[in-house]
């Protein structure tokens, strides 16, 4: 990196973090070892990918021959940028001093954690370490959002079971559990949505999320068209594909109604194809389809003005699309680097477009989607250093901005537009 | 910018341009005031994108209040290209000394530019300053293409209303005036369009444009297949979606005929979905899908060997494919970043695979689009500081070529080819 | 080139070469004179692109005069890195001192070829210059395999012609003819694939590979559904289209089977339209839809875990796909950059992704592809220069690693995968 890149990079990396997605259990935010980062779907996927044998992932195995399992094949991964987060995390957060990790050391490094990780307050820490303010949660439509700071720890709505996994009969009985709704038609069903948002909004959401599969296309049905529908799907009929579709639009349609209502963006998170995989390792089977088009979405972004819409994309060459669609539509906002597309290659070139087209008070740069708040930071510095090496060629260098002002366009992706998107009218204690 | 790029961009600069796509209107060609300026779709869509109230876009609305509106969010539009453009011209062109422009200081900018663009003589200026020798048109097929100098602002035939909107009564009712033809069938309909290429031609149009939607694909139909369509069309008839289509690809079928028997190249502008946002500002509204591809349009390179196509994608995921179908059909020509695609991430990455790949006599580098002709200077340095990083890169430092055929190379993308596709056979003043 | 990337290139040559495919004919591996380096299809479709009359190009035409039709127009193709392959070979090869190659001087270049390719030791010189151990082939599946060293060259069943081609008369009497099988049903054509590959094996084959139009989705087919239409096809009637899919998924599953009996790679090469300009020069037909998906081969990639399949895509924006299912998928291996995509503006920003978020160990950098020795070299010149700027950007400058480790990744790509996927088992000698 050169000289101008680290000078940004300094500064940048001061601007305190809101991680507007992520999937922190609040309850237990840190990894209790090793072996819960390891468990992180990179490494055994990527592992698994390698030539590992899945067994020793399987639960009643013990957490230290598993940990030395995927040891055995972090060689093999270690040009990857998953990876470089692992090690970021043993350097930074264990004090670890090697240059690799592999099956001779391993042993070690599960030492080191374990003194790291025992800590009461290591959570706090590494909060602080981060410069960390809030991180965004995913919370099934039946959690109990109780027991935690909301206010550092932010609920958000997911509802793919709702949309998507509505006829199975666990999801059912979640449903009716959670809203003591006995839901059985649409006018039932979208009373019980109603006191799912009631909730989440009394308990401090921020943000409603779903994750789509490439080829959805979001349509009013109206209710009408869905209640016989919903009746069938709720007393437990299987439907024909269609008529599945149609459910997930009528409901998928209610969602963002209810987001209007109660004033919350609705991320939309698009492009997923699930379980494309089934022999693979857990959270390691789904892919994507490159076919997908944000023009799917024109009859929902028209629909509602008042909504915003985050959109992340799966696919890194709808990046293209995701830049147009926010450049032209008032509520869609890009947000962040999503899974696949993830890692430099495709970060930098998505940022630099963005960067490049879309108003600087609506993109949200980066969240880290974690399972454990230890990869906020390695995560985040990933997207910073690539965003500073735009930043210092195509601003201070290419149009001969100055330092501050190119940092200042730094603390919009990173800082501001995470609190004009997700805590326009409320305070928030600025950066 | 690297100091051989610097060297570079200062030789290519000199290169006296020839715009071979622009919407310059050649009675009014320059901005008469700040407002024709920021009333460009770039600034009204993005600022409208960013937050402000159109309102004031209201044609009623006095042009100093709606320049002072659409000033306030220039700040969130300051990272933008488009927005750099601004500034270009009002430090490059008007001589302001500001850093940024925004509601503070939109009135000192005002009257800078009043000072100018009131002049006799700007027009003639902003060409000479440019570096500018001509600029080619958009013009409509009833335009009468008198009053102007038909030699600096060259006649191009759009032809979107004839292939796309023919069942519409106006555009019937104009192309009836325009060619005083009695259109009612499909032999008729091919009198007025021999009528509308002629009187073009005998103006000095070097070209036949149009725009086309990503699932077009170009089929061609039969006059027995087409003239009952075209019959009950032009009779006041609406038809189906799929014989609209039919009558689609006959006129743009016929259009590529005349193309052929009048010499005319043929630009084809792929992938724009019109009024995809109809809640957006006037020209803001467009966007499009990504799904297309060239080989919906094999049917047409195929069949007109002697037609130069000059194509622009929509979609800079299509660029691949422009650079391969322009390297295997000796009739497909690149030209330009459109649109969406108009921005240093797309330009650069694009225009570095078709220098690397496609023959160097048949690309053309740059079009400006522009409506005002002060847009075709930054619009251009855009692309030429993307060029000569590229030239510099690839081919002084890649290949060791010497500066002089590095410059030679962007002669031929910026100049000799749009002299070789628009006016092979005619004499053009060589640079 | 930076003086890192320099002195990292100057390790990977070093790097002893198997190349994984190519079309070389061992019985002439080398190219006899000018006229068959400048008849590879890249020079005839590109100089017929740029304008060639493709008369000088039928075989009934002298060579040198085809040599020098050809030579006219190398000026317009210079800018192209296809070009720069063939001053490389003059350079290199033929000691040729010219900066480029025109028609004032390819008669000198016509000599200095001459006075090279007619030396008998002249392969086995460019064999040894090229640091190149192994060839592969792309052998047809009747090729008798015999009258060449195995060893060195190693044989590849190609099997195009019988998943796509079987209801042609010429095929099926070759598959008669190298089978000895009476092929008239399901059962007997399986037999007849079956003493193919047992033949390919005992000859040293060690990959079997096919190309794929983009819309291809292979399922499994079962016998009573295929054997009706094979017995059809094979009396020799014509099928429906859908019918002649639903063969040609029949006989590529057939295919993976055995590829799994064998224990053969089954190289997929994925997106090519053949013949989409009939009116082309020879091998200058086929060009591509970029609207395909590896999600289209998911059931393939579930069915057959034993069997690797190494991918390569035509479209480069098909990249984030391969590098994703290689990711997820322990079966899947990117192949190298194919044909459209084999320009350095593809390849960098492509192996750029693999490098990132591929395991090291299964990944293949790069094949030649190329139909005579000579275009070896400068083809893995273009890309380890391509390896060599990521190598150092990414890796050394990025993410701090000694350059030693960077050569070793390099070592991974270029040679220990390629033993790895299809040497498995057996001895190579190592680099």
């Amino acid at each position: 990196m050169d000289a101008l890149s680290e000078r940004l990079l300094g500064e940048i990396v001061k601007i305190p973090l809101i991680d507007p997605h992520t999937h922190i259990d609040p309850h237990r935010p840190a990894a209790r070892d090793l072996d819960d980062l390891l468990g992180y779907h990179y490494y055994t996927e990527l592992a698994h990918s390698a030539g590992m044998d899945p067994t020793p992932l399987r639960s009643d195995v013990p957490a230290e021959e598993r940990v030395r399992a995927i040891a055995r094949f972090l060689p093999a991964l270690e040009n990857t940028w998953q990876y470089s987060w692992l090690l970021e995390i043993a350097r930074d957060f264990f004090g670890f001093q090697g240059e690799r990790i592999d099956e001779t050391n391993v042993d070690q490094v599960l030492r080191l954690a374990e003194q790291r990780l025992g800590a009461e307050s290591w959570a706090g820490e590494v909060f602080y370490r981060s410069n960390l303010e809030k991180v965004f949660l995913t919370n099934d439509f039946d959690d109990p959002l109780e027991g935690f700071d909301t206010d550092r720890y932010v609920p958000c709505l997911r509802t793919d079971d709702l949309v998507f996994r509505l006829g199975t009969a666990a999801v059912l009985e979640r449903l009716r559990q959670a809203t003591r709704c006995d839901v059985g038609n649409a006018g039932s069903l979208r009373g019980a949505l109603e006191a799912l948002f009631q909730r989440f909004v009394e308990k401090g959401a921020r943000a409603c999320a779903v994750s789509l599969p490439p080829d959805f296309a979001p349509q009013p049905v109206s209710v009408p068209a869905a209640d016989p529908l919903i009746r069938r799907l709720l007393s437990g009929s299987r439907l024909a594909a269609h008529e599945e579709l149609t459910v997930s639009c009528f409901v998928f349609w209610q969602v963002a109604e209810l987001c209007r209502e109660h004033g919350l963006p609705f991320d939309l998170m698009i492009g997923v194809h699930r379980n494309v995989y089934p022999g693979g390792v857990h959270q390691g089977r789904d892919l994507f389809n490159r076919l997908t088009s944000l023009h799917q979405f024109r009859a929902l972004f028209n629909a509602f003005p008042e909504v915003t819409f985050p959109v992340s994309v799966l696919a890194s060459d709808s990046n293209q699309e995701l830049v147009a669609y926010s450049w032209i539509f008032p509520n869609v906002v890009p947000l962040g680097h999503w899974w696949y597309s993830n890692v430099p290659a495709y970060i930098e070139a998505d940022a630099r477009a963005r960067l490049q087209a879309v108003p600087r008070t609506k993109q949200i740069g980066y969240y880290s989607d974690a399972y454990k708040l230890e990869f906020v930071l390695p995560k985040f510095n990933m997207y910073r250093q690539a965003l500073a090496r735009i930043l210092a060629q195509d601003f201070v260098a290419g149009r001969r901005w100055s330092e501050e002002k190119a940092v200042d366009l730094a603390r919009d992706v990173l800082r501001r537009n995470v609190e004009r998107v997700f805590f326009q009218g409320q305070r928030v204690a600025q950066a």
